[in-house]
């Protein structure tokens, strides 16, 4: 448990649903990933798709990031103005967005793209010819077969390592991404998936460079794997989003403690019906997302774990149900007939989120609790 | 199909993902609902929670519609700056967020507002009486068990009644909501529901009126319930939502045709799995939203199903998985290992929804395509 005062003074004067952030969990987060990161002898470029929200983003690079990744052009543009220009783009680049990348790096912004195709490779080097800019390009490496990327030992790589290259584009290196470590939870199993994307990835860098190619970047990550790699010789640098707020998805993998997670809804008790032992909150989907990551998880949470208005967890206690402006509170379990009682109309909880990339999204805003209880609002965006 | 040339044109010059309503299908949507409402001899009030769009709303009010539906106060300010002022808030009031109401009525809103406790009506009686302010409540009766309300059965019932009449509200009428009609996909299932609903709610109006107290509106609905009911013997005003888009939920549930869904979110094709049969969009749950709302249904169409970019479904294509900005494009049972040459890098594709009001969260605004190909940027709001 957190040894602070969090002043429940502060969250009692918002207006629910909020989201909030519990900043002292947050630069916990921050310090413990980036010791790591030290520690291994790797940069770190954390992934702003997690907050979309600069306060969130320079306090992590304060503590040491390089750089940061993004999800979409419209996060490299915002963070671009807000003075972050080693940016990449970490989503595989299409003509139609071209433009626009081409816009932000005449603007001055180091924008990095990626590809993993030949159609995209030649895209990219012909638009760029046409308008004298030589892209950074990473190629994206497939190294657990969940998504994107060309596997190290396609002939595909060297094809499209040649392309950029001879087209005129700045070959910058590798990068992968191993999500399919969202699906494991013992510390062995993510250990070996740490090393499968390091070897991966490693691998993919080695064969570019023996066909002359160059190859300064090798880039792996997730949040599980960065917190499980034993060791990671030959990368460098890592990628890592949700381990900012963590979340009980990173819970259930085993990356985390419930009370590292930064993240809550701060929600009020609207209603009950006794029989059935619910409490109703005016969180519902809309405010916690309709992210049920943990459902195949080894506990399931419904839509988040039940705390009081100060952190603590309320062991138990979930929301087993929502509807777009309405939680269903419930005990797992036995249902609580006594919960009118112990949660009466007005009751401020807070609730902790399956994912917290996906219930940031759902607001506009976070109110950020500092440790001597104050609050502040730090806006994020919205949309593409 | 559509009978219409809905020209690619317009769409080749949206930055994608983009939400994209065919004005055309929601103006049809709109004019069946209220043709329905009209003919059971009813007023009708949209709920307003699916498209938090005012020229959306607008459409709903010029076809007859009779005052809104929302599900934050935040809803109710907005569309009362846009002129409207017949507003039902339809969560469950408490405490802390009175002040609010109070304020939006001393400004001239007609906002009625709801209850389903003995606690929130002393609450709401004592802050009138304290302020001078006669708030008009409407009591939320529970017709099916899926969430909040007082059973037409229960003593609380009068009690609440009782609670806000004599204590200087207005008691303007009970309203139910049957959301459990979601779960059914036959028409006698839910004819049966509507009947229920129907039923239920008139019930609690008859107790209410014989214990000697006003109950001027008896309001129930969902839209499963509205296009089900055979006939509304004692209601007065029906409310639904998602009817003005429809979705793959609905599709499925048997209420409208896929060729009825309004919205879709248009995605470019940005790399491939050939091996795996995949296609990558980019369009992923941020876009999609995480609502998995067919997966029980009788047709799981993964995160959405796959048209062209004329709006023509390709049957048998699904976005079986999706990450924050990746959606995986495959076809349902056998992988087409000819995916890449069927779906090119940059090919454009509209992906119908499985919940409109889940998927239009995700956008700050709509892109209304007209039917003469114009396309017009609709705002939506966003966040409490």
């Amino acid at each position: 448990m957190d040894n602070i005062d969090l002043s429940p003074a502060a969250l009692l004067r918002l207006d629910t649903p909020a989201a909030v952030i519990d900043t002292v969990r947050m630069q916990r987060n921050i310090q413990r990933m980036q010791a790591r990161m030290d520690a291994l002898g790797v940069r770190f470029r954390p992934h702003a798709k997690t907050s979309k929200c600069t306060p969130v983003v320079q306090a992590q690079l304060q503590a040491g990031a390089r750089g940061i990744t993004v999800s979409t052009i419209k996060e490299a543009a915002h963070f671009f103005a807000d003075g972050i220009d080693d940016i990449l783009y970490g989503v595989g680049m299409v003509p139609s967005k071209l433009p626009q990348a081409l816009a932000l790096r005449r603007r001055g912004c180091d924008l990095k793209i990626v590809t993993d195709s030949v159609a995209s490779a030649q895209a990219i080097a012909a638009f760029g010819a046409e308008h004298g800019e030589a892209f950074e390009v990473w190629i994206e490496i497939d190294t657990d077969g969940h998504r994107s990327g060309i596997r190290a030992d396609e002939a595909a790589l060297i094809e499209v390592g040649r392309i950029l290259h001879e087209g005129g584009a700045r070959l910058g290196g590798v990068m992968t991404h191993a999500g399919s470590s969202y699906d494991l939870d013992t510390p062995e199993a993510l250990a070996a998936m740490a090393e499968q994307e390091r070897a991966g990835c490693v691998t993919a860098a080695q064969r570019l460079r023996e066909a002359g190619l160059p190859c300064p970047v090798v880039s792996v990550g997730s949040t599980p794997t960065a917190l499980s790699a034993r060791h990671l010789e030959g990368v460098t640098e890592v990628r890592a989003g949700v381990y900012v707020f963590f979340d009980l998805v990173m819970r259930n993998v085993g990356v985390c403690a419930t009370d590292d997670v930064a993240l809550s809804v701060l929600a009020t008790v609207i209603g009950h019906q006794p029989e059935k032992g619910w409490a109703i909150v005016d969180a519902g989907w809309m405010a916690m997302s309709r992210d049920r990551g943990t459902q195949k998880q080894k506990h399931d949470c419904g839509y988040g774990q039940v705390c009081a208005v100060d952190g603590t967890v309320i062991p138990g206690y979930v929301l087993s149900g929502a509807n777009q402006e309405h939680g269903i509170l419930a005990r797992e379990g036995s249902p609580d007939t006594g919960i009118a009682a112990r949660f009466p109309v007005g009751t401020l909880l807070r609730i902790l989120p399956n994912h917290a990339c996906a219930t940031g999204a759902q607001f506009p805003a976070y109110q950020a609790l500092a440790e001597d209880g104050q609050i502040a609002t730090w806006s994020r965006f919205h949309g593409w």
